[in-house]
C-alpha cells in the first residue's frame, strides 16, 4: 500500500509509492525506462492493460479495437481505491493510506500521433473522456481533488511514447489547488468578482500577452511566467468547473487546444511539455463541512496550464520556490502569435 | 534590468531575467548550451570572468592562478546590485527591479574533479568561501535572503561542467524559506524548543533513516522525501546560522559532506544532483522591523538538502505540489549506509 507522508518542516504531503516498486539498486542500472517492443496502448493489445473504464469508440466491444479514446486504471498506480482515508501520527510526522485513483487516458489508437497532430474533433473526444471521468469519480466522497495532466516526451516525465494523459484523484486538497482556491475565494469575498475574470479582462485589454483569442477561450503567456513559453488557457466567461462544459464548448476548446499545441510544436520543434487541467473540487455532491470549498468553489475559474520543458528546474528553484525565466512573456506571446503554422 | 514579477493567482514572484538574453527564437536552435573550448574557470583564464570577489589561495595575485577557491560575480546575473527595492503596481500584478546579487563559487582549479572527489579539507575551503560571502553580503540591508546552491551535471541545470556553486541574494524572503521560518517560529512559540532539534532527536532514536552520524552532524533520508535518494544534512546541536560556524566545525562538515557525496556518487554512478544550503536570514545587522524574522531566526536550524536528479518533475508534481516518490526513504538509507565506498 502506498503511503501519504507529511513533512512538518516543509508542510507538504508526499506519496511514497512503493507499489511502483523501484528498489534503491534499480537506479544504478537504468536511468530511462526501456521501450518495450509491444505497445500496450495500441490496437490489439488491449488485454495487456487493466480493463477499460470508459471509451469513445466507433465499433467493437470493450477491451477490443474500435476505440478512439480509452481510459484504464494505471497498471502501476501511485494511489489505489482500497483503504481508509485516516491519518495516524508518527512522532511529529503524519501518515495515511495511499487512497485515491490513478487512471490513464489513451488519447488515440495511433502510436505515432502527438496531440498537436490530432484534429480538433479528436482532441474534443479526449476532453469528453476527461469530463466523463471527473463526473464519475465525484461519486466517491473520499476523493477530495482530481487533477488531469499530460506528460509529453521523456524530458516531461513520459515513460511511454504513445499519446496519453493521466488522472489522479487524491484524498486531500493539493497545495497548489488549495492556494488557488483560497486566492479566488478571498478576492471574491472582498470584491464580489472572480479574480481570474478580472485578470482575463485586463489581459485582453493590454493584448501584449495574448496568443490566441476565440469566442469563448483565450490563451495567454502569463505575466509572471515561471518558464519560457509557459501558457495558460482560460474560458473567457466565468466557469469554475471544467466538468460542466457542454459538448459545443468542448468542441470549441478542441479547436483552441489544437491551435495552441500546434504553435508550440512548430516553433519549438516538438518539445517535451506538460499540461495540467486545474478545475474546482467536486463539491456539489459532497456532504458535511469541507475546509476549502466553503465558497463551493464557484469563485474559481478552471484553466489549463501548459509548460514546455526547455529548461531544468535547478537548485535555486527547488531551494527557494523562486523561478528565473530568461525570456519575457511579452516576447514569447508575440513570437507565438506571429508563428506560421500553415 | 531584470524584473521581479508577482503572480496574484499563484502568489509567487518570478525573476524575468531578460539580461540572460534568451530570445524566443533561441529555443529553436539549441536545447543544451554548447561547451566552449576554453573553460573560464580554469587556471590561466581568470581574465575571462568578472574580477574575483574572494578567494582562498596559496600563492599569486587576485585574478591570477594560485587560488583553491575563487568567487566571482555571475557573468549573466539573474539579479544585479544596481537599482531600487520598491514595487510598483501594474493591474493586479506587482513588479520591482531585479535587485540582488548573483555570485559563482569556483570550487577547485581542477577541471575534472567533482566535489565528491575533493579531500575533506578542499570541501572545507569551499565552505569557508560560503561563510565569507554570506557575512559580507549581510552588510547590504536590501538583501533579505541568501541562498547557496550547487547544480552538478546537465540534468541538474549546470551549464558549465567545471565544479562550482552559486550564491543568489534576493530582496525578499523566498517562499520556501518563509515557510520554514514560519514553521520553526510557530513551533518555538508553543513549545519553546526547536522543531528541527526535536526531529533530529527522533530520527537518531529511530535510526532507520540515518545515513551518517558524526560528533556534530547527521545525514538523514527524510521521512517524507520528495525524491529517491533525497538527503538532508543537519548540525546535531542547535545552530540557526551557517555563517556562525567556526573553522573546526567547517572542517568536520567537510568530512561529513565528503562522505555523503561519495556515497551518492558511488551507488548512483555520479548522478546529476542539486544541493541547497538553507540558513537563517541575515537579521543581526538589519535595522527596522522585519516581517519574518521577528524571532530573529534563532529558532531556525540551518541544513543542507541534497537532491539527486533521478526522475523528472512531471505534470502531476508541477500541477499539484504533491510529489510521488517510488522508493522508500528507509530502504534508501539502509542502502546508503551499507554502501562500500572503499
Amino acid at each position: 500500500m502506498s503511503e501519504l507522508r507529511w513533512d512538518p518542516l516543509k508542510e507538504h504531503w508526499v506519496i511514497i509509492a512503493t507499489e511502483r516498486g523501484r528498489r534503491p539498486r534499480d537506479y544504478q542500472i537504468e536511468r530511462i525506462t526501456p521501450h518495450s517492443e509491444v505497445c500496450p496502448f495500441c490496437y490489439g493489445f488491449e488485454g495487456k492493460t487493466p480493463p477499460e473504464i470508459f471509451s469513445v469508440r466507433s465499433y467493437g466491444e470493450p477491451n477490443n479495437p474500435g476505440w478512439q479514446v480509452r481510459v484504464i486504471a494505471n497498471k502501476y498506480p501511485a494511489l489505489r481505491v482500497e483503504g481508509e482515508v485516516k491519518s495516524r501520527g508518527y512522532g511529529l510526522y503524519d501518515v495515511r493510506d495511499g487512497v485515491g485513483a490513478h487512471e490513464v487516458i489513451i488519447e488515440t489508437p495511433d502510436h505515432y500521433k502527438g496531440m498537436a497532430d490530432f484534429t480538433p474533433a479528436e482532441i474534443a473526444n479526449v476532453l469528453q473522456a476527461y469530463r466523463a471521468r471527473l463526473l464519475d469519480l465525484r461519486n466517491d466522497f473520499r476523493l477530495r481533488h482530481m487533477v488531469i495532466f499530460k506528460n509529453h516526451g521523456a524530458q516531461a516525465g513520459a515513460t511511454l511514447s504513445h499519446s496519453h494523459s493521466q488522472l489522479i484523484a487524491v484524498p486531500l486538497t493539493p497545495p497548489v489547488a488549495a492556494k488557488e482556491l483560497r486566492v479566488s475565494q478571498q478576492f471574491y469575498e472582498s470584491h464580489e468578482r472572480c479574480i481570474y475574470c478580472d485578470l482575463i479582462e485586463f489581459e485582453l485589454k493590454e493584448g501584449v500577452r495574448v496568443v490566441i483569442e476565440t469566442a469563448d477561450f483565450v490563451v495567454l503567456s502569463p505575466y509572471a511566467a515561471c518558464f519560457p513559453f509557459e501558457l495558460r488557457l482560460y474560458p473567457k466567461h466565468h466557469a469554475h468547473d471544467f466538468a460542466l462544459m457542454n459538448d459545443r464548448q468542448l468542441a470549441e476548446l478542441g479547436i483552441t487546444m489544437k491551435d495552441m499545441l500546434q504553435r508550440i510544436k512548430t516553433v519549438l520543434k516538438d518539445p517535451a511539455y506538460n499540461f495540467i487541467l486545474h478545475t474546482a473540487p467536486p463539491v456539489q455532491s459532497r456532504p458535511g463541512k469541507p475546509e476549502y470549498w466553503s465558497s463551493l468553489g464557484y469563485d474559481y475559474h478552471w484553466h489549463i496550464e501548459l509548460v514546455p520543458r526547455l529548461m531544468q528546474i535547478a537548485g535555486f528553484e527547488w531551494g527557494t520556490g523562486f523561478f528565473i525565466n530568461p525570456t519575457s512573456p511579452e516576447e514569447t506571446a508575440a513570437f507565438l502569435r506571429d508563428a506560421d503554422i500553415g
